[in-house]
């Protein structure tokens, strides 16, 4: 054994193959088990995701045939992949729209499926996703994914509140529920640490994600979120949807009124995305994905988790 | 292109090749580099150890001979490898107790060292490794690295305070400035977001690393510690090392009295460590280290990093 080839001596031993890659810092670990035939539990998973002793991720996607894949066999005519989305504690979780845009980078990374519109098996039905091609200079071409399209439920006077400020905040529902306040600086939102108080009591009897909103120019925002359950994220996908519908309408831009799609630049903490509201309620959600790395998990380490 | 086989699709722009590891879930992500070519500035450093857009880790590990190394390079008659360890918000560090180990660990398992003992070129001179053989089932030997000697510079009458609780702290200083109190729960700690209070005011005018400590067996605790600057973390080295000389004191068995070494095991929220105080005052680390994956960074990725 050479002492200078480091790599080459544990390769010979190593284990399970897995990428890792975020959208605007959303991060997940991607395993690619193209016939089905691991079985990750929601301990192993957990293992995984867990950032110190594991590889580290917001989650996990299983690449998985959607034909190999009880969950998503009878999409496989509609579908060749399927996203066999967890969450970082093991969880089973229906969609994530950061995690769509990477899983479809993904399996354009390794060739796996050619640039341009995909169609993807989730738990939420087969969705699309487009890849645009890669940039002159190489930077990888973002990546658009449909997110639904919002509800605006009401009622009326709904207020977010930080310490002593107060603001008027909109619902809007992206299949989960989102309270979207626009303040004078994203400072007030607070260290977010907690969740803040929204009025009246009862509102939001399954809690609420809760967005900040400063304008930044013509059509573009920038926002803060505190997701319920998580805390403040780098970056929250229904979340810049509920604010780019928010500010929309509070613009007098409403697709639906106009008969034209309008687009929103939404700053995240991790980055920038563009939002889409289509004339007939559509969404759609547009970003960077990046594969950081690959590699494969250390046997023993492996071994370990799958023996117990 | 196989659509079977994405990870060797990939293979063919891998850049940059990486291991992740941890001890007792202090982690670093651990990059070799026997002859010393890479420039791996701040920047990058910060890049790699984020844990959302890059690999994440609580720190960097070069691994280069100490020959190839202007920082280490008078260190290479006594020792092979210089540890060239960085914090992961790129600043330098002299030493970490928990790296030597996942160091140490890292040239056995590439091939680089037999298990035994290693003397491994640090910023704080050249330090002893003891790498175990493996167990007979296949679990990795234990590392035993030195951390140095303790000091207790007093004054008596310390105290920490969380909330309305008090309680008497020994100051230790382990190179760093600890406070150790014992306690009756852990759970009195509380949620350890902020530092607790030190009394007389000005006893550590550069802050104190502050430990709380709970009984579990002979010669046996259990620790919370709160690091200045981090937070509560999963594991602190030198604090585990003041937790066991402080109960070394209150147990009356100091090793420089009995002239016996002495050892405690004390339990991190992160796994377990022993520490032995010998009687000429050396104290010394035993636990675990992990390597638990090895990879390549997307060449993608990784260019864009180093074009700046």
């Amino acid at each position: 054994m050479s002492a200078s080839s480091p790599q080459q001596s544990s390769s010979q031993r190593a284990g399970l193959p897995f990428f890792k890659g975020h959208g605007t810092q959303n991060d997940f670990v991607i395993v690619p088990d193209p016939d089905g035939v691991l079985e990750i539990g929601p301990e192993t998973v957990a293992a995984l995701c867990d950032r110190r002793a594991g590889i580290g991720g917001d989650g996990l996607l299983r690449v998985v045939r959607a034909a190999a894949d009880p969950a998503a066999a009878d999409l496989a005519d509609r579908a060749e992949w399927f996203m066999d989305y967890r969450n970082s504690d093991g969880s089973i979780a229906e969609m994530c729209g950061n995690g769509l845009r990477v899983f479809a980078r993904f399996l354009v990374e390794a060739g796996l499926a050619k640039p341009g519109e995909l169609a993807i098996a989730t738990r939420s039905g087969v969705l699309t996703a487009k890849v645009a091609e890669d940039a002159e200079d190489g930077t990888p071409g973002e990546v658009t994914v449909g997110m639904g399209r919002a509800r605006l439920p009401g009622p009326d006077g709904i207020e977010v509140a930080v310490g002593e400020r107060r603001w008027p905040a909109l619902n809007v529902n992206m299949g989960n529920p989102h309270a979207v306040a626009f303040v004078e600086s994203l400072d007030h939102a607070g260290d977010l640490f907690t969740a803040p108080l929204t009025s009246p009591e009862g509102a939001y009897p399954e809690g609420v994600n809760v967005e900040f909103v400063v304008d930044r120019g013509p059509r573009h925002v920038a926002m803060r979120v505190h997701e319920r359950g998580s805390g403040e994220t780098r970056s929250c996908g229904t979340g810049a949807c509920a604010v780019a519908v928010a500010a929309i309408r509070r613009d007098g831009a409403d697709p639906a009124v106009t008969g034209e799609a309008v687009s929103y630049t939404v700053d995240v903490l991790g980055g920038r995305l563009v939002i889409t509201e289509h004339p007939d309620g559509r969404v759609e959600m547009t970003g960077p994905a990046v594969i950081v790395a690959e590699g494969r998990l250390d046997e023993r380490w492996w071994g370990s988790l799958t023996r117990g």
